[in-house]
């Protein structure tokens, strides 16, 4: 079978100046990927009218789907639609389904006095030679259109919009348009070794890998995911592969496995903790809250995490998590002294089960000869044991925030791991 | 004076099937354009040679620049490397400046003990007729083509070894190959209305705008910055074309303006409460902790941010901001008596002038016929006064977590404004 390939088009210019981040191009990747279409390129183009129009007749000459998000809204700098309708040789037509759901949406939804404005009713024309995709979370329909046997799409770029209609009508579309071979991966969670170690260690096992697997290393702040992909036409077949050759890989990396799932740290820690019906706290300086973020990002957290003191001032160390005085007098907030106290303190105060705290220079500004910007303290306990270790880390602000967060995360899903219930 | 134009090629599998999202090229188009580069297209493609290859060709026919970054770790699914020697007719010969890098970052800084990776020494072969770009920051060093009066340059992927060398290499390069025009940007940031409304607030002053300068509309969670473009040769002269323009937009979205800069939210209220030399607490439920990750993103935020309590856990909100039994018994969590509440706990315990409080229903479960999801009680204040609000968000639960943190920003933003030292 022949891998369908498509090409995701993402306009606008705020792209190309760098204001913007694309994410959606990426969540779009992955979703087509497990329906086993093979995103072959990425195109990033202006609001500018040539560059739209060659981009689409490159990308069809090299995919099968061609997918464009953005340039959509209702704002003089788009072009998108009349571009499209021209392309496909249409021409602008009302639809009557999405007129009277903008009504509906400006009235009911955001509740605004006055007329419909123009720009927000024009957005109700769509080409008469495409196929409309309704978009039930915003004014601007998707829209399919069907040449020279490629398919295009186009989307709005809000990207929960776009992930509406993407779910809903363009996914299942596409299962039925094209006879899809299967992609299936299975990643695999290592901390706490570069990935040249871990290629090195690994090596003999890689080098045997039957033709249609692939591996691919991703480092991601101290994290290294192995992600196994197998492409074929009999899904048991590919899963019994995959299988087969992770049973062979697990052994080799037994030291650093975090776990056999694509899951962030924080996942892993909550999915623990959930099992064993226990709860945390966490206590955080140099983290600023970016832990107790991570611990609330999925839905459900609220049952194994209780909160958070993020004690910035060493005031709030002392008045919140009765950090003594003299301990931060004598050692300094980054010290090993504080970042116990830190923890006895979210045992006492937030009643938690295990406790985690952070302490340290996140840089640019704020380093010195003995603790030089990246030097950590990370504390984690329970109301038996508290463990500390230092870490050094290097680079920039965030990069220091992300990286004392996972690598608290990962010291805390250990000594969850070493303490029986 | 004729456009400079670039092309950002970014190289990796993980980014096609969504498991990376690309914040590279928005960096990197960010000072390109800074320095007069527009960049005209950015390209993704898998580790895939002649997908690399016909890429090359493409993007030097449609720009003089072409930035390639990704594909040049240490593991073995890396091929760019060879691929850029074969493509620009070199051979790979071993740089000793390189070589001594990586024995230094290996034995000194990574401390890592025993000998030294085969596949690591490799990093330092470079292609002969390359200039090689130096990377204080990692072990792959960046390289330089030329060809056809084109320039190349290929970059590791790792983000801040990239901006290292872009900063310290290519920028200066390229600003001494190229005569470059000027690119001037101005944003100014809103709060409160949609994007329709305010262009058609601003209608008859965006028609009359001249040729040269360009706006665009950038809609971010409840925010709309404006950002006005202008290009040419002469910088006085666009300083002053902008400034014309801004004078005549300002006071037509006089109501939303939050401020005449690119600034996020907890920018411009750090910047308030510098000004001011007053600090700011957080009190979070819903959010989580994001809010106070916001106001720590950037240096120097310790002098005005004293600290937060994440109280995810109804016990927390009681124990530590001393919220009373008998409001969440009677009221529920997400009130405007427990957000109150909260506020004053913060003022109380970590003794701030300010304080800032959220409690809400972030989704996707957890809503109630009363409270559906999105329902947000946030309260802001000082020991004189405090005010709470209601807001009803809407869809998934990252978005309503950034939502609500900036709304409760920008309510923090006036209030601050409102009560005169």
């Amino acid at each position: 079978m022949q891998t369908v390939n498509a090409c995701i088009i993402t306009i606008g210019d705020e792209l190309l100046i760098g204001q913007t981040i694309d994410t959606n191009s990426a969540w779009m990747a992955e979703e087509l990927n497990k329906i086993g279409v093979w995103v072959k390129r990425k195109i990033t183009v202006g609001d500018v009218w040539d560059d739209i129009w060659s981009a689409l007749d490159e990308e069809a000459g090299k995919s099968e789907i061609v997918l464009i998000t953005g340039g959509l809204g209702p704002t003089a700098d788009d072009i998108t639609k009349p571009l499209l309708c021209k392309y496909f040789g249409g021409k602008l037509v009302v639809n009557e389904q999405v007129l009277t759901h903008i009504k509906y949406l400006f009235e009911k939804i955001f509740q605004r006095s006055g007329p419909i404005l123009e720009r927000n009713l024009k957005q109700a024309e769509v080409p008469d030679n495409c196929t409309v995709l309704f978009n039930e979370r915003g004014t601007a329909p998707g829209m399919l259109f069907n040449k020279e046997g490629k398919i295009f799409v186009s989307l709005p770029g809000v990207p929960h919009e776009m992930k509406g209609l993407m779910k809903k009508e363009v996914l299942p579309r596409l299962q039925k348009e094209f006879r899809l071979p299967f992609i299936l991966h299975q990643t695999l969670v290592t901390y706490g070794m570069g990935e040249s170690f871990i290629a090195e260690k690994i090596k003999d096992w890689e080098e045997k890998l039957p033709q249609h697997l692939k591996l691919a290393y991703l480092p991601h702040y101290g994290m290294v995911r192995l992600r196994l992909t197998a492409i074929g036409d009999d899904k048991s077949k590919l899963g019994k592969d995959l299988e087969t050759q992770i049973t062979g890989l697990k052994p080799l990396i037994d030291e650093w496995l975090v776990i056999d799932d694509d899951m962030t740290m924080q996942q892993v820690v909550a999915k623990l903790l959930k099992e064993r019906k226990q709860t945390v706290g966490t206590a955080e300086s140099c983290t600023g809250g970016y832990i107790a973020h991570l611990l609330t990002i999925d839905p459900g957290a609220s049952s194994n995490f209780k909160g958070t003191v993020v004690a910035y001032d060493n005031k709030v160390k002392e008045d919140i998590l009765e950090v003594r005085h003299e301990t931060i007098e004598s050692t300094g907030a980054v010290s090993e002294e504080t970042v116990r106290e830190m923890v006895q303190g979210v045992l006492n105060n937030l009643k938690t089960d295990f406790a985690l705290a952070t302490s340290g220079i996140m840089g640019p500004d704020g380093g010195t000869p003995d603790k030089p910007v990246g030097t950590v303290w990370i504390a984690v306990g329970n109301n038996k044991e508290i463990e500390a270790k230092k870490f050094q880390f290097r680079f920039d602000r965030m990069r220091n925030i992300e990286q004392t967060s996972n690598t608290a995360l990962n010291m805390l899903r250990k000594f969850i791991e070493n303490h029986d219930l």
